[in-house]
């Protein structure tokens, strides 16, 4: 048996080779020192449950072929509801034991009684560490073959090492883990881990303007402004997310972030287009997607109901794809392609922008700003 | 010496009184862990350097009569700057030594010198757990009198315990610190403090309303709703915010949070006298308060140019009001007493409300929201 903080695995065979892993998540904590009225694994960050994040992260290892999620018995039910919402694959649900240690033989139980494939790797993962990278498993899977035991591990090593000894005779090695392997525990960590994943889902922004030379020209200024807030900046015209493939690779590369651009403030219907093709894509289920809808007002003679008319459609249609886990917002833009407080206005466009995307505030939603 | 987890004291004197206590803070740390280009402890949250918080943490408790800040010789002017800034009160910065030991001999050879009249107890404190507690320090400096040394601390204590009976032969105990008084080490704990500042900030709100009978019926149904997003809110009328003693009151109550309703839309100048009486009182030097001018529309018919004007005022008026660390934001609400959708627009008034107190986004000042 080897422990990393927070991550440790059994040798259950005496050769490995990769795809031969699986990994045990204890998920049977109490969740006490929290304060909160559920358990800490089952709280929710951006509106998903911890072990749900904790789960993607091992599932995102193609080289980990099973994951089983100790539970309590009070929570079976729960957590089968959340691998269905979430559409988990690869994972089991074990019955817990009055113990963490119970827990985890439970759950190398179910290969040991020939219900899952035996793996020659296991290893064992909090429920509450979402944030773990495949380097550190790795060295840890590798780590299960090339070392053994020695009595630094034994004195300065978690319980687990002193079991691994007394009971299973197998070989031991302490790994060191990186600081984003830290264990969520009090609700500080909540908020920790919420500010987190709130950052990695604004590295990715992607601007689709329509074919009208004004919005292109946004496009273009937004584009150049934008990079100096958010590492990574996509721009297609609308034409191109009509063609799948190209927008499926722009999902696939975890973009969660789309700004539409156009003068024509109505054009609900291509809009309509674009949040059936993200929900296709299934990309919302698992986070929160931002669609700022910018509008270019290229006159000053609109009436002020007409204007309010349109606020209120943004907010029925914000209302609606809501639903879908996706958050809409609207950005007015007062554009003279002369005015040479223009790229002041973009700039002003971008900071609102990079805020909506850096807050996903499900609050503000269908709210029409101005830049 | 005495020492909890993030706070020790030394004990200078044979017998303690209350009144006769002083603070050491280390803060010389390069802070390599946390990733940032400067030290952790002058991160900024909410604005302020964290230094400034935990200091602040210390002088409101009134027992503690100096504040001693150890910094390196680089940061000397950077901390008198914050000083100033801030407007703490019995700080003294001390330059630190190469170690942390050496910089906490340097901060009580300030009292060894008479620079400082002798206190009976020095706490030391690290300047990076900003959230510590009046009762924690008291059972300190309590416990630097009453306990002593025992062979347990001396195994497992820290280091400061093994100094203190090596080169002091003082007396020393193992006190037990609340999880609040977590130290500020990597960059998630920037996170977490910040949102926890945040969560503080949020906890009370004060409704201001004019003396028109629309604007008191909002302030009261405002007032009803709110109390299920907010600790604390309070009301009352505009001709009480110019009896002094009565904002005094609420402002010294750490009411960071205004909302102000009023049926005339461009009563920017009653506005400003709110404004003029928080500047005044001084309390948004520490934290950025915010200030929502709720707007009601009584009407149908006001033109989109006059709306755009407003909207302008607005955005200005905030940009100003921004210097001096107030938040403004706009939030319109169309109103017709026989609405039966009016407790609907008041529910979402009241999240969109407490949306903007609980985020402080200084991006999104001078917007105007629609309920």
């Amino acid at each position: 048996m080897c422990e990393s903080r927070g991550a440790a695995q059994m040798e259950l065979g005496s050769s490995w080779n990769a795809g031969s892993v699986a990994a045990v998540l204890p998920a049977g904590g109490s969740g006490e020192r929290l304060g909160a009225a559920r358990p800490k694994q089952f709280c929710a960050l951006q509106g998903r449950p911890l072990v749900s994040h904790t789960a993607c992260a091992l599932e995102r290892i193609s080289w980990i072929s099973d994951i089983i999620v100790v539970v309590s018995l009070e929570h079976i039910e729960t957590m089968k509801s959340i691998i269905q919402k979430y559409g988990h694959k690869r994972i089991t649900v074990v019955e817990g034991g009055v113990t963490r240690h119970r827990s985890i033989f439970n759950g190398l139980k179910i290969f040991a009684e020939n219900k899952l494939q035996k793996p020659e790797v296991v290893i064992i993962h909090d429920a509450v560490r979402p944030f773990v990278e495949e380097d550190i498993l790795l060295k840890v899977v590798k780590a299960a073959k090339d070392h053994g035991c020695n009595d630094y591990d034994l004195d300065y090593g978690t319980e687990c090492l002193h079991l691994a000894l007394k009971y299973c005779k197998t070989k031991a090695k302490l790994i060191e883990g990186s600081p984003d392997l830290w264990k969520v525990t009090y609700k500080r960590d909540l908020y920790a881990a919420e500010s987190i994943i709130k950052d990695n889902l604004s590295q990715q922004v992607c601007i689709i303007t329509d074919m009208k030379e004004d919005a292109v020209q946004v496009g273009f200024l937004l584009h150049e402004t934008l990079k100096s807030h958010i590492q990574q900046v996509r721009r297609i015209s609308v034409s191109l997310y009509k063609d799948d493939n190209y927008m499926q690779n722009i999902i696939l590369g975890q973009c969660f972030n789309f700004i539409c651009i156009r003068v024509n403030k109505s054009a609900f219907q291509e809009t309509q287009q674009l949040v059936d093709i993200l929900e296709n894509a299934n990309i919302s289920t698992l986070y929160p997607v931002v669609l700022i809808l910018v509008h270019l007002n290229v006159s000053e003679n609109t009436s002020f109901s007409s204007e309010m008319e349109d606020l209120t459609r943004i907010k029925e249609f914000a209302r609606e794809v809501k639903k879908k886990n996706i958050l809409v917002y609207g950005l007015l833009i007062h554009y003279n392609k002369d005015d040479p407080q223009l790229q002041e206005t973009v700039n002003s466009a971008a900071t609102i922008i990079s805020a909506l995307i850096k807050d996903r505030n499900p609050e503000l939603i269908g709210q029409l700003l101005v830049a």
